[in-house]
Order: structure tokens, then sequence, then C-alpha cells
């Protein structure tokens, strides 16, 4: 085995603040912040040290602190650095660090080196991802459960359930020439409904989680000048978009943060629909189809005077849902607004201009996004890999179910479905995943983690 | 004297990060986090937490160190812990500790009671924000010079010299009957020379400092098309604001920065200066002219082909420095360019398209701004209060410069010139500054420092 390298990089948000940590992890990291600082350090003790460039001029002072390995959260000897919460002060203490013999963390490189050192499991690391990024407390909440361990123990119960029923196969295969385990099939069989009852569940839990942790993107899109930026500032509460009586107002995409039911919506208002004529409006246009594609659910409006259509010469994604909604009712007689419903039974009405209907519009989204639907369990897969390992793993059981079913037992194809089974599952906890994987999981961390 | 209360405030940048800290200054940080996490902390001991809410769920876990006073930064008992780096998470944790007693910090406040706790002088505390605030290795390496205290050993020694003085005129005048001092006024005059000296250079290393801590402000302004945007993109190095073809393409004013000369510039694309036909124009024109106000330099263009003048019809503020370029230079013959040079003495002729002349325009917006004068000194006034207050004492010396070039030696006058100027010295160093400019320089902070 390689000596691993010693790592640094900025641990808190880059940006300015009253203080700024610096985190060094590897064999190393205790020396460089000798050299740097000129004095020695207690374990977990906060020493306060100039913090010097290599010509020993003094740069900033602040706090150091040495975690001894294995009780730090890589798992190796890490030193703390608080400074002063200046970027260009971090940055200043990351190079010297680097000259010291250090080198720049990866993104996610402290975290994969406490998954490497046996600290967390793969779902506690994306874990710490998620609880980072969370954006509401029911997020954050998900995703400090998961780091505790609680969903790792579902899959271990999972796995102990599989194990047994493997064992009882290889048994039955390996070693009895006569059916030694008379309830063998029947055995097997509740317990592979244990387990797609199991997994069902927690493949119900995706939707919900995937959106506490990773938010939902609502586009709202429709011909210029039918509303949208003021249902945007309306959403949001203050004047973020510019709004104009002249179509086309809107050029580059307009972005907000919403939290509805504890889910962190990024609302986009985006450049109106039309045959463009200028450069820039067909610019907008086409990041407006780019923004549309990516969304979990797109607000689509009209002008209840108008119902405009030429939108509908657009090519908006099909698969994503979208909510229909017609906008200035403050403008029509009751009368008319009462007809325009009989005929479009599931369109929002609204007046963004004097709120009305939002109410109704917001519980839309609420039904489009599924978070009206009470969470199934209190934890919840989070990522599509989880995700898609856990549906892997159904599908084998599933298969395995199926020749359960079959009056001759074939055992020598149930323990293939069960193995595979077992594979998912050691690939979702990190026992037995490739590479490319876990760089794609670290990689989307931030530096610093 | 009243207890002081207990302050709570998230001391890292807001945003998404490894980790985050919360810092508690007061006497009941201890027990508030005592109660939180249900431990004991020793002093400086980074000690492994639990965070409950007060119905005692864990929220995260974390770091806290206590910090026991005086050995703190603001002198009284400090608490500090790290959590993961999420605004959420920080933001609840700031909660739980406002339920257990704390108040929300005031921005500046730590700093506001290290001084008030005697950590730090008045100058000093002014050098933390500014050292936070630093955008340039330069600019925090001179902040850290005055947290250490350089200027104000500056200000102690312009004190004593005074105090000296001070001290001969009023022995003069309480006790001798006759002169007891014949060299009195010899000496007095050689001392107040020494202090008009000091003051002076302090005085000029004013406009350096500034630039240093506060950065600068370069405005674009010009006629639509003449190449604001593209000048912009060049200088940053990215294609950062849109530009095209059609006047009028720019109408949020775009900000980006440079660094120049160890100085954080703030440049400023504005949309074209014309009579605006379209409503969203004439709010564009308007908004260039509340940016050119608030300019440290303004970059004036036009196109080195029309030389455009419509732009002279607005009132573009007279007190700020202009720097005259006539772009797109490419797109005229060389003879021409010539000729233009000698009508047009002042004036950068650059290819914003090519990037030709960019180099004298640096140099030019150095000039302007007065980056390419030496620094003075190794420390700088940074504040425009530090100068106010210099500049007062200055002209309090020169009044006693003034009376002690007279024949009659009039000691009274003199004695107030002198108390006078050592109140302004007082107030730099924070000994007889009233609370509302101390509201004023602690405001002025981040909260959390």
């Amino acid at each position: 085995m390689n000596t691993p390298t010693t790592i640094v990089a900025p641990a808190t948000p880059h940006g300015v603040g009253g203080i700024a940590v610096v985190r060094i992890s590897g064999p190393a990291s205790y020396k460089i912040v000798q050299h740097l600082s000129g004095v020695a350090l207690n374990i977990r003790y906060a020493t306060y040290i100039n913090i010097n460039d290599l010509s020993g001029n003094c740069i900033d002072r602040g706090i150091a602190i040495f975690y001894k390995k294995p009780g730090s959260y890589t798992g190796e000897d890490v030193v703390e650095i608080s400074c002063h919460g200046n970027p260009v002060i971090v940055q200043h203490i990351v190079d010297i660090c680097c000259e010291l013999g250090a080198t720049l963390a990866e993104p996610g490189e402290f975290t994969r080196r406490a998954f490497i050192n046996g600290k967390l499991d793969l779902v506690q690391a994306e874990s710490v991802g998620a609880l980072i990024q969370s954006q509401s407390a029911e997020s954050a909440s998900l995703n400090l459960r998961l780091l505790e361990g609680d969903l790792s123990k579902i899959f271990a119960q999972i796995k102990h359930v599989l194990l047994q029923s493997l064992s009882s196969v290889e048994f039955e295969l390996d070693v009895s020439e006569e059916a030694l385990q008379p309830n063998l099939q029947k055995d097997l069989f509740q317990n592979v409904l244990l387990l797609v009852d199991g997994l069902s569940t927690l493949l119900d839990s995706y939707q919900r989680g995937k959106l506490l942790t990773q938010g939902a993107k609502v586009v709202i899109v429709g011909s210029p000048n039918v509303g949208k930026s003021t249902l945007l500032n309306r959403l949001v509460g203050f004047d973020r978009a510019i709004t104009s009586a002249e179509p086309g107002t809107t050029r580059d995409p307009v972005d907000v943060n919403l939290t509805i039911g504890g889910v962190s919506v990024s609302l986009i208002d985006t450049a109106g629909l039309r045959s463009a004529t200028g450069e820039i409006e067909k610019e907008g246009v086409s990041r407006t189809l780019q923004y549309a594609k990516s969304a979990d659910c797109i607000i689509e409006m009209y002008e209840a005077r108008e119902t405009n259509k030429e939108v509908l010469s657009f090519a908006l994604p099909d698969s994503i849902p979208r909510i229909h909604v017609f906008n200035k009712t403050d403008l029509l007689e009751s009368h008319k607004i009462i007809a325009l419903r009989k005929t479009h039974k599931n369109t929002c009405f609204i007046s963004a201009l004097s709120g009305k209907g939002l109410d109704e519009l917001e519980s839309k989204i609420k039904d489009t996004l599924g978070l009206n639907r009470a969470l199934s369990s209190d934890v919840a897969l989070t990522t599509a890999r989880q995700k898609d390992s856990a549906k892997n793993a159904l599908a084998s059981i599933n298969n395995a179910l199926g020749l359960l079913s079959q009056s001759t037992l074939e055992l020598e194809l149930i323990s293939f479905e069960l193995h595979e089974a077992l594979q998912s599952i050691d690939r979702i906890l990190g026992k037995t995943t490739p590479d490319d994987i876990l760089n794609n999981i670290f990689g989307a961390f931030c530096v610093g983690k």
C-alpha cells in the first residue's frame, strides 16, 4: 500500500466572515503546521499560532487544533487552522501548506479518506455531501439520520436476510443429498417476500428523498408578457425580476429559491416564447427551452383573456409534468372565468398581480412534485445511485420469487439471483464499488469536505 | 456596570462548505453549550458533541471548544461550535442558543466587546474588519500590521511627543513665575515640527490605504455600442457580459472584480448613454448615471471612427477623474489614428476586440487611482475616520506652530491647540470616542466578528 499524501483545502464556505478554517489531513499534516507556526501542538488543544510564510513573514494569526489518527474525521492525522475569514488569507495559507509538501485536496477527498479508512460506509459518505447541501431543516434532518447510519442499518438487515436465505440454498446445494430442510421452499419464500417488501418501501421513498436532498426545479414558460416575471416576484415576495408592459423584458433566465413543503424549489422565470425577431431574444428563447428540459415541473402560463397558444409551437419536453395556468384573471369578468373553468378542468386561474389563486397554484406544485404524500419511512434513498442499485437488487429478488413459485425448485438459479441481489446491496454500501463510481460520488462534493 | 448579555452568531462565511462555526460569547456561553450538548467542556479542548434542540433531538454533531475569559477573542467566556457547513444547520444552532438565553450578536459586536475589554484599541478593531474584507495579499498584509498595533504605536509616539510638549507648556503656565525653561520656544517648535511631519506622512498614506482596504470602483460609460461590454470581457478574461451588434444590449449594470496593482477594482459595464426610447433603456441610463456618481474613476469611451459626443449631454460628475478612451482602432487606418493622437493628447487608443492598447489603459487606471506611487510608510491610514481625526489633529498642531512662530509666546493658546490635538489622537485610538461613532464603526462589520 502506498503512503497516502497529505492534502489541504479550505473547510469553510468561500467568502468573507469572522473566521475561516483550513483543513490538512495526512501523515505530514502535523509537521507542516509545526513548520509554518514554529510551535508544537498538543492533541485536540486549541493553540494560538503565528501563520508564517516560507520567508518567515507572519501573514495571519489564528488557532490550530491537531486531531491524532484515528480520532479524526478522515481517520488520518488532521490539523485544522482557524484564521481570519478572508479568501485571500485562506488561499495564502493553502499555498504555504502546498509549498511545505501538501497537495490540494480534490473535491470530497477528506470524506473519501474517511470512507477508505472505514469511518463511514458509502451511504453515509453520500449523506455528508447531501447534509451540507440541504436547504431545509427536513432535508438536513433526513441526511443526518443517514449519516448516523439509519439507512445503512436497513441495508444491513436486508443483507442479513439475504445471507440467511443464501446459506440455506448453498447448504442444500453443497452438502445435502436428500432434502434436509423440509420447509426450505416455504422459508425462502417468506424471506424473499420480506426482502421485496423492504426494498419496495425504500424505492418508494426515493422521489421524496431526492427532492428533499437535491431540491426541485420549476420553470415558468409562456408567451411574452403573460406575466411570468410578475408571478415570480409575487411568489418570492420581492421585485427580483424587472417587469414592464413591454413584451420581451426578460432575457437571461432569472432564478430564485423558495422552500415549498420542506423542499428547496428553484423557480425560474424565462424569456417569453415566440418566433423571435432579434438576436438577443432568439438566444433568450433557446435558453428557455434548455431550462425547461431539466425541470422537475413546468408552469405553462397563458393570459386568460387570450389563451394565446403560440407557445404550443415550441417543443416543450413531454416527459416533464406541466401545470397549466391562466393569468390576469383580474382583467376578466367572473362569468367568463366560470365558463373557462368548465372547459379547462385541470388549470389554475390566478392573478399574479393581485395574488389571487396563488395558494391553489402552490398546492398544485406540491401535488405535481409529490410533496403532499407522506414519507413512507423515517429514512429515504436520496441518490440515483442508491435507487438504481436497490432497483437491481429488487429485480433479482423478484426473479428469485418467481423461481420459488414454481413447483420444481431450481436452487442453482435461485442462488444466482440471490448472489446478484447481494452484490447490488454491497455496492450500495461501498463494499464492492468500482473506482469510477467512487470518483463520481466524491467528485460531486465541495473541496474541503 | 450591567452584566453583559451572551451573544451568538455564525462566525464563518454564509454558504455551503465542509464545516461552519457558530461563536457564543458572554457569561452564559459555557452553560448554553453544556445544555445543548449534555457534556462538560475542558478549556481549549476540542470535544466531540451532539448538538440537540430543546426537545432533545440531535440536529447535528460537531466539535465544541471553550475559551475561558480573559484568554479569548472578546475577553469573555467564548465557546465555538464547529458543525456541518450548511446554512440551515447553522441557523438552527443559532436559534437553539437564542432559546437557551443568548441574543443574536449585532454586526461587529464580538470585536466591540474585545475593544471594550481592552483586547484591542480602535485602530486595531477597525483593521479587523478591513483584514477580513481585504481583497489582495497587499491589503491583508497592511491590515494585519495594523491589527498587530503598528499604526497604534505611531499614534502612541505622536501622543507621547504631544504630552511632553503639553507638560512643558502647562508647567510654565502653572508653576513658574519667571521663565524656568529658557529653550521652551525652540524645543516646542522642534517637537511640533516633528508632529507635523509624522501626521502629514500618515495623511499622505490614506489614499493608498483606502484603496488597498476598500478597493476602487471603475465605471465604463459611453454611447451604446462603442464596445463597453467587449472591453469589460477583455479585461476580466472571459465572456461575462452579453455582447451583440445591437446597440443597447446591456441593461442592468454588469460588475466584475479585478486586482490591479494589489488593489481590488470593481469594474462596471453600464447601459449606453443616449436619449433613451424605451422604458427599460431609460431605467438602464438612470442606473448608469447613479453608478458613475459613486466611482473612483470613470472610463469615458468613444468609437474612434465617430468620436460620438452624445454622451457629453449627460451630466457625469465633474469631481471624479476620467479616462478618455477611443475604441475600435482596429477599424481605423494608422494615419488617421496618428492624426487623432495629435488632437487628443490625453486619450487612450485601444481595440477592445484585439486587446491592443489595454496595457496602456491599465497603466492609466493605476495612474489615475494613484497606484503607481509607492506607499510612504509601512502602515497607512485606512478609514475616513482615522483620516478626519488625523487631519483635525494636524490642523491644531499647525495652529500651534503658527503661535510658536510669533515673537510673543501665547502659552494659553498653544496649550489649547495641543489639547485639541491630543483629543483628536485619543479619538483615533478610541480612548474618548463617542458611542455613535463606535456604533458606526462596528455596525459596518459582518455579524459574527
